[in-house]
């Protein structure tokens, strides 16, 4: 058989995008799949040969950085959301240098951080959260001690799209003088193109560094994850030499790097612009309503009211629905405390699938 | 402008492979740009939602497994091969468990290392290399200790395409208990190609994980860095749990993680099997030969006889005719130690490349 045609195989047995209501990923943008494709030789760990991606990847930071309220951002394109975190913390630590370092999160933040806590040897303490899931500040400022190196604040957080406190998080940020990172891998695509947006970004004075990944709402492909530094010296922090490379110097953790994510991403936010974004995310804020009122007249009542383009509803059942959709090829997701059923309203979860999942959800329940 | 008519003005400005003797990286094969395109919309992060591609790549791993002389591989497919050092070395330090852990690498390690020492505080000690660039044995003997939790063989170093004595490396790490990590980010890819190969892999007892990257010599479109490890518990050594993804536990550095690479690898290294990879990897030996010729007339002297398709050559003016060929847009690079300038002879570094190139070193020098 021809490598291709068994390729084609194994990608049958993939689940389509259009019975997938879990994934904070969705199918590329049009522009964004022709974008990448140009760009598919391209390697920005050796940026002397690829001058102009380099050029291409400074346009998108300062795009991303305006969205942001940065005006000179620092910054670049990463594998996704877990680096940039990882890049973000390690910077944080490598800037405060305390020889026992600690940052402390909210009990709700996503599971890399405990790969961060593994990876660079960081103590994570976990603040409580709120009857809201939104990180209880009081809680924050009894862990922070003269070895915390980070606060970390989240813009969407994966469970259930909630957004923390960040303006009251960065003035104790701001006190205590430590660095503060936000997690707005998610969010930091969707927030800023919502009715009277959530001031989560840069205009907070403490704020030093925003995870913000154009491979989830920025419908880039896969990978483009962003990071960006409010200053230089941040970025700086994380430099290694790079002898024989075109480079002198090195702050990615990764070495080879593709041009794609940069592309991909410059494409559809260049081409779609403010107006272009905000009617994709009206658009999934509305299909959100669409889920949150078909799922309410079948009795499913939501853990908080939707902020964003993420919904969780209670249910004891949660892994047997999950599990018996599975089976059926629809893939949603559970969280645990409380035990819920957990959907993403992506892009791709138009209001047709949304019927045809609540018409087989209906056969489970 | 039409933005993609933007995005072609910027990749133009990016100098063409045809003109690059530095990079081990190199136009991906046309088959992989094909598996590639299939594959666009998988991220393995997620890999309920693709178990075809989770399926492919157990088979890319295997046949990875099987070039490495590995029966039952366990590893995956990574962003490159700063990530697979990492994890690799990540997995040691956590199995062996020491306070202030150490590790031993050649002098002429990747400078990923670099990375690796600051990301995960492990202590980098770095052994003395031979005459002929080779880590000395005796020299890694005295840096080891009891809180030693890696011992580093590189099998075709970045410099020089020269390969540390794994054999005997393996042995001090046998008697001294260590886990050995082999960096083949590019020899593994090249070695089991040659005639009468360096046993470099798994057929050393000691060696516990490899570096192997496809988007290297395999040909395979970035990202694609390889990391295998020969038995499963270095690899659960790397987990944490993933609450709301459709796995339990993720071993992978990055959380999104694109498919790619895995039919990209998978799709040339089927296609190819042994004897096409055979027929790569020695027309490039073969070329490296003209370019050796080539430069021997002009005078210059290689640093070491080549081992393999990379190769340098002594000059005090190393810096200078770099940066003149770069204003040329021909692009090389220049080793510190000794001073001299630097190639891999990658498949696009045809005879064609070679005859235009020292057209203009020429005129250079």
């Amino acid at each position: 058989m021809d490598v291709i045609e068994e390729l084609k195989r194994y990608r049958e047995m993939d689940i389509p995008y259009s019975r997938v209501l879990s994934s904070m990923c969705t199918t590329p943008h049009e522009i964004a799949v022709k974008a990448h494709e140009l760009f598919i030789n391209t390697n920005l760990g050796d940026p002397g040969i690829f001058p102009g991606t380099v050029e291409l990847e400074k346009k998108l930071i300062e795009i991303i950085g305006d969205i942001l309220h940065c005006k000179t951002p620092f910054g670049y394109i990463c594998s996704g959301g877990t680096e940039a975190n990882i890049q973000g913390i390690r910077s944080a630590r490598n800037v405060k240098a305390r020889k026992e370092p600690n940052i402390v999160i909210p009990m709700t933040a996503h599971f890399s951080f405990e790969k961060i806590c593994d990876i660079l040897r960081v103590e994570v303490r976990r603040a409580r959260v709120d009857e809201n899931y939104k990180v209880d500040v009081s809680e924050v400022e009894k862990l922070v001690d003269e070895n915390t190196v980070a606060i970390v604040g989240i813009a969407g957080t994966t469970e259930l799209g909630q957004i923390d406190p960040i303006v009251e998080l960065s003035k104790l940020a701001e006190e205590k003088d430590i660095p503060m990172h936000v997690d707005a891998a998610f969010g930091g695509l969707v927030i800023p193109f919502m009715d009277n947006p959530y001031p989560f970004d840069f205009i907070n004075k403490a704020v030093t560094s925003i995870t913000i990944d154009p491979h989830k709402m920025g419908m880039a492909t896969i990978p483009a994850g962003g990071l960006v530094f409010r200053e230089e010296r941040f970025l700086r922090a994380l430099e290694v030499e790079t002898p024989y490379l075109t480079s002198k110097m090195q702050f990615t953790l990764t070495g080879t790097r593709p041009g794609t994510g940069v592309a991909s991403a410059y494409a559809v936010l260049k081409s779609l612009g403010y107006r272009g974004m905000k009617r994709i995310v009206d658009e999934c804020l509305r299909n959100t309503r669409v889920l949150l009122e078909e799922m309410s007249s079948l009795g499913f009542e939501p853990v908080i009211e939707p902020v964003m383009n993420v919904v969780a509803f209670k249910t004891e059942s949660a892994e047997e629905i999950k599990a018996e959709l599975y089976r059926r090829r629809w893939v949603i997701s559970t969280i645990r405390n409380p035990k819920a059923i957990r959907f993403v309203v992506m892009p791709h979860v138009t209001e047709e699938v949304i019927k045809n999942f609540i018409a087989e959800l209906k056969r489970v329940i």
